[in-house]
């Protein structure tokens, strides 16, 4: 293994054990246990990967879609189990994001500017 | 500063001192010095952008314009110094690609699958 594959695995290894990850961990368990959240949640991202696909592809995403999008999220976050998981994706995904600019930073060296 | 990030600071640091680092950084600063090079990379880049802005937007890449990328891709590709740098870069963007796998390891363990 080289250096560098030895660091990722002690930073992934990191990432477990850090307190982020194991409050989105139990978030995720709570939720799987709860039907009726699981599938608000998963009707949620549905409509967030249809919005995000449309705009991929240049369309125009209207007003109306824009409202019920943000009715539903309001509806859902009314749900403290789900309440909870988007917050805890929110706080890891904030560690992620850092760990991936510390991480990409060389190539952001070379090229001059961020890889992403 | 978090464990998290101690370790992070410390891959970056490993990939930068790699030889496959080194080897894109030296093959950077070659092209820099020539003009011709540098302009043919560009060129090639471009080109490589406006088919994959395309492709995200739906719209299809004709044959006529693979042909062009490939004929391109050889032309380029007989200057040693451009062949040097796409080899480099391609080391380093699989090795990069593993960090990555390995980093969001955790996430792919909670969400059932890798996150790219």
């Amino acid at each position: 293994m080289t250096t560098t594959h030895k660091y990722a695995h002690q930073l992934a290894q990191a990432i477990r054990e850090s307190e982020d990850f194991k409050q989105l961990k139990d978030a995720m368990e709570q939720i799987e246990k709860e039907d009726t959240s699981q599938k608000m949640l998963d009707d949620f991202r549905q409509m967030q990967m249809d919005l995000q696909l449309k705009q991929m592809q240049g369309q125009t995403i209207t007003q109306q879609e824009q409202e019920q999008a943000q009715r539903l999220f309001e509806t859902i976050t009314l749900n403290p189990t789900i309440s909870r998981l988007l917050q805890a994706e929110q706080r890891l995904g904030t560690v992620m994001e850092d760990i991936n600019k510390i991480v990409m930073g060389p190539l952001a060296e070379i090229y001059g500017e961020p890889e992403q």
